[in-house]
């Protein structure tokens, strides 16, 4: 295979990633903002953390440092534009969620709403945050988890004949998974 | 949609995810390890920081903190088994190179090999690590990224018509990219 060595300056290579949409509050407007976020991981199982990249000049970074919370909210790629839009509008002018017709998932540990369309969304506190590059990475311990019944099975595995997740590809580009690719490595479909 | 809120107790909701097979050198046995990790992510574009959780116990933590350098290889989903075993053995009793026949590419800017099946590979220096629950994150200024030819386009999006990258899904099970479903939010295939 020909290859090609490049000094970075695109992060598209690590693509794609999984559309995180990130619900914060905002007190004095007694609104829920939500706007999409790509670089998301989880970062630990025992506690439960999960962490998101914020850019310090964003009003998700802002709430998200005064109110301690976020929730972390995954839609399916039939959300695609809504995703897209979320990320295009911003939430400094624009009720969200008034604008769009969001539909708010009440949150039992703590205070922050999800997206009721998500077929899966966690509750986070913020436990710490670091300082990465031009980032900050928002620490979250995960206090409860919303899931569209089915969608997961006994593992908690993503049934992915039932749930077409969104992932991010760069650009303006989305694509999903291929639900007749799911294969383990014992099938003998598989290569070496 | 019906619902049901769990405490978290797995990782899996959080999937699919880019498998990242993470190359590490050890000068002592002159050998270069790689394994698969799923819980990486950019943190930064200026500078190009990736993020890689890795687990305190681990041959890969001890090496990568020793020789302060890492490789991060992402592979096509025809690898699928290569990954799985990469993964199943362990680096400290095989030479998994040797065992699995794996080419080296060769680094430019650092010394730690990348794998040169991987369809795009990035050469990583350690720049700080943090400590975050059970893991450690390691994060990483990427110094160089080689590519497949033609695995991306000119503004660095994957080209998943040529390539099927490799998703890890949870338990044992992974998936790749549907290639019809690339979409733009502008396209009249999208719903709102």
């Amino acid at each position: 295979m020909a290859r090609e060595a490049v000094v970075p300056d695109s992060c598209y290579f690590y693509y794609p990633h999984l559309v995180c949409v990130v619900g914060v509050r905002d007190d004095a407007k007694g609104t829920t903002n939500f706007a999409p976020v790509a670089w998301t991981t989880p970062l630990s199982s025992a506690p439960p953390l999960f962490g998101v990249c914020l850019s310090p000049t964003t009003y998700t970074h802002h709430l998200a440092l005064k109110t301690g919370e976020f929730t972390a909210n995954f839609l399916g790629s039939e959300h695609m534009a809504l995703a897209h839009e979320l990320g295009r509008l911003s939430g400094r002018t624009t009720d969200k969620v008034k604008r769009l017709g969001l539909v708010l998932g009440r949150p039992e540990a703590l205070a922050t709403p999800y997206m009721a369309t998500a077929y899966v969304a966690a509750e986070c506190s913020l436990l710490e945050r670091h300082h990465v590059g031009d980032q900050t990475l928002f620490v979250g311990e995960v206090q409860r988890i919303h899931t569209a019944d089915d969608a997961f099975d006994a593992d908690g595995v993503l049934r992915i004949a039932r749930v077409n997740p969104l992932l991010y590809l760069g650009g303006n580009r989305y694509v999903t998974t291929d639900r007749t690719s799911e294969v383990e490595p014992g099938d003998t479909t598989t290569e070496r």
